[in-house]
């Protein structure tokens, strides 16, 4: 039975506090076997590839080749049909558009002393991108991945994707083509992250992973992080939606129902301030599932890990928002804009009744990576400064050395480091 | 005895690579006895903390009170000369300036269809920031870590450091106290981090958790890492001195000194064209060795570690320091500026012969947390971006919708997301 709380309530506190701490995951100790492939794929390479290929996607990657050719990208296009790959492109441009916009600036300035200060950013050389196989194999999620790469400046945009039994999904294959991916091969799981992570005998390494994965990749990633870069570690998706009375309650169960049906362990959550409409939101939300081919799923979703949390007023809810720190926020509310202001912690905002999270998905322009479970109280979504990095650059002619240099000795000799002092003293001869 | 490596000599790339390959730090198994002190400190809180204080630094925590009084600051600002705390408030007020730069501003705009994007900047509520005790407990790390977070907007700073036997140096209370810091913990090692992303009775949880710290605090930040976000975790420091022979050499070998007084694992490499400034700095290296309180420590890291690296020609660099991704880098060259602009991959760059990375440590005003063991290739040195998020904004009309929509309803339909494209179709009634 989906979770009910209302602010009014005596206990409201306490059930609300327990249902933030609510794990939707069972961990899975996975770190002794992952550890185990990294260490072959460092010692043996492609043979170790070839063998856990054979074992977990029951293939010869070897005789299928370690590289997805020309011609099979080509066959991809041509299993596309005209509208899907239509709108594949129009996805790539928007998100592309709205990328150019992140890129940042290189800062060069003297302060008062006449110092020279500043940055510069330059790009990733290599990045690798693990797309799932199977139900998470999602061509929307290689653009948001890819593009931003590209935008940035990589190089060298590496795909590694499970094909079990040799299938690659043809849409994926297109999704790359489109968003400038370099290169795709044909192995999964953590043997895939550890050959992108200390390279084969035919995999260069790259500088930085990103990607989502199951246990055993996000085990991986973690255990390689280092050697590597990598993005964050993604749970779950959730949604909340924060609406009033004044809207179609089908519209909104519709934007629940497309959280569930990801993921029995997503999480879609309503809160609104109208008792009668929270109730037609349910009974929309029950009525609707029966018509979805994801019916288990979403049902599961919502009964084991949705909520309906009533409030007194519009006005509680920025502070409860910014405890939740949803992956997605939805603000189908008259006052959407001034309720914003007041928010500290999402991941990505949909402003209005027409903008339903989904739009965020595929074509709105922004990226459908973003922090999940509460941590965009601390992290934020994909985006081009993910694949870029900062040099930070200081230059003292003798004068200003003369100027600044003996309180850096003073620190220096603060901090028992005596050699410090004399990079500076023997300079000045002081 | 010193690396010397010629670019001249047949086996260069060979010898490079390897050199590239060298682990400066055995790494220590404390992952199990990590996992144990994190789940005793969720389950037990203070009183956990306690007995690991007894324990691990030989005092009782509850008796002299988890945080430091405003009369202990007081006597540490008694205890300090004035040299020293106008050095340190000259170093804040500057870390402080050239951070205010790094802050970036929020967007909003509309594209060609009118749709709104954009995104918003806010600060993350409550940072943790470990300090060292013993040999790494530095005043000037802790303006590094909590100026950029209080220019950030973070409102809550928390400082954890061990006290060994109950003694705290007075100068991280100075520097903490002319950072903003809001209080001071006195608890250490992995038991601290843990009660920072969990909370106990006294001690309120964080969003993020930074500063440097030794293998079991390392362990910690990675086991709690999710919960909390974290920086990166730093290895031992390094530089990288390219150098015509223009140079003193009595200047560069202090420099190459003052990163090796760091710690036996830290690194100091020289690249130059002259192999006569080559030995002059070699020489002069054992020569000012002799004169060093920590003489044993730098001595064994230069023996251990340090390198001199010979080039035909100085177009020779560029190539070789995007390898190496040293943390920090000095262009002690005439042509230091067209150097710069063909690297990528370095954290902190000092240019020209009046630079020495020291400056850098203490007074620059940039940051001095950076990024080491190569992981400048993709990661940047600390900043005001470490201590904010960004929440992306969408927002359609109706109109907007129904042009965008159908693409959405393709690729949903395409991924065989049922219920994603109803979020959109039902709005559309198509």
């Amino acid at each position: 039975m989906t979770l009910r709380l209302s602010t009014a309530d005596a206990d409201f506190e306490d059930r609300f506090t327990a249902f933030l701490a609510t794990k939707r995951e069972a961990s899975q100790e996975v770190d002794a076997a992952v550890r185990e492939i990294i260490a072959r794929v460092r010692a043996e390479g492609d043979r170790a590839l070839k063998e856990y290929t054979k074992r977990f996607d029951r293939f010869d990657v070897e005789k299928a080749g370690m590289r997805v050719e020309r011609s099979e990208i080509e066959a991809a296009y041509e299993a596309t049909d005209a509208e899907t790959r239509a709108a594949l492109e129009l996805a790539k441009e928007r998100i592309e558009a709205h990328h150019r916009r992140q890129m940042p600036t290189d800062t060069r300035y003297k302060d008062a002393l006449g110092v020279e200060l500043g940055w510069r950013w330059t790009p990733i050389s290599a990045v690798g991108l693990y797309v799932p196989g199977g139900l998470a194999s999602y061509p929307s999620s290689v653009l948001m991945n890819a593009v931003p790469a590209r935008v940035a400046g990589v190089e060298r945009i590496t795909i590694t994707t499970p094909t079990p039994d040799g299938r690659l999904n043809p849409l994926v294959l297109v999704a790359a083509d489109i968003a400038g991916v370099t290169e795709i091969l044909r192995i999964g799981g953590a043997q895939a992250i550890a050959a992108l992570a200390h390279g084969t005998e035919t995999i260069a390494p790259v500088d930085k992973i990103v990607g989502p994965g199951n246990a055993w990749v996000s085990a991986a990633k973690r255990q390689v992080f280092g050697q590597v870069g990598i993005d964050m570690i993604a749970g779950p998706s959730e949604v909340l939606v924060v609406a009033d009375g004044e809207n179609d309650p089908t519209w909104i169960a519709a934007d629940l129902l497309a959280q569930a049906e990801h993921d029995t362990a997503a999480q879609s959550i309503l809160m609104t301030d109208d008792p009668a409409f929270a109730e037609a939101v349910a009974a929309e939300v029950e009525r609707q599932l029966k018509q979805l081919s994801r019916a288990e799923i979403a049902g599961a979703s919502w009964r084991d890990f949705g909520a309906i949390i009533l409030l007194r007023s519009l006005e509680e809810a920025p502070t409860l928002i910014d405890r939740l720190a949803p992956e997605h926020l939805e603000l189908a509310t008259a006052q959407a804009e001034s309720l914003l202001q007041r928010i500290r912690n999402a991941g990505a905002v949909f402003l209005g009744r027409h903008t339903p999270e989904v739009i965020g998905d595929y074509v709105g322009g922004s990226n459908h990576v973003l922090p999940t479970a509460r941590s965009a109280r601390f992290s934020s979504g994909l985006s081009v400064m993910d694949f870029l990095k900062r040099m930070s650059i200081l230059r003292l002619d003798s004068g200003q050395l003369r100027a600044l240099g003996p309180a850096a000795v003073t620190l220096a000799r603060a901090e028992g480091l005596e050699a410090h002092g004399r990079a500076v003293s023997i300079r000045l001869n002081i």
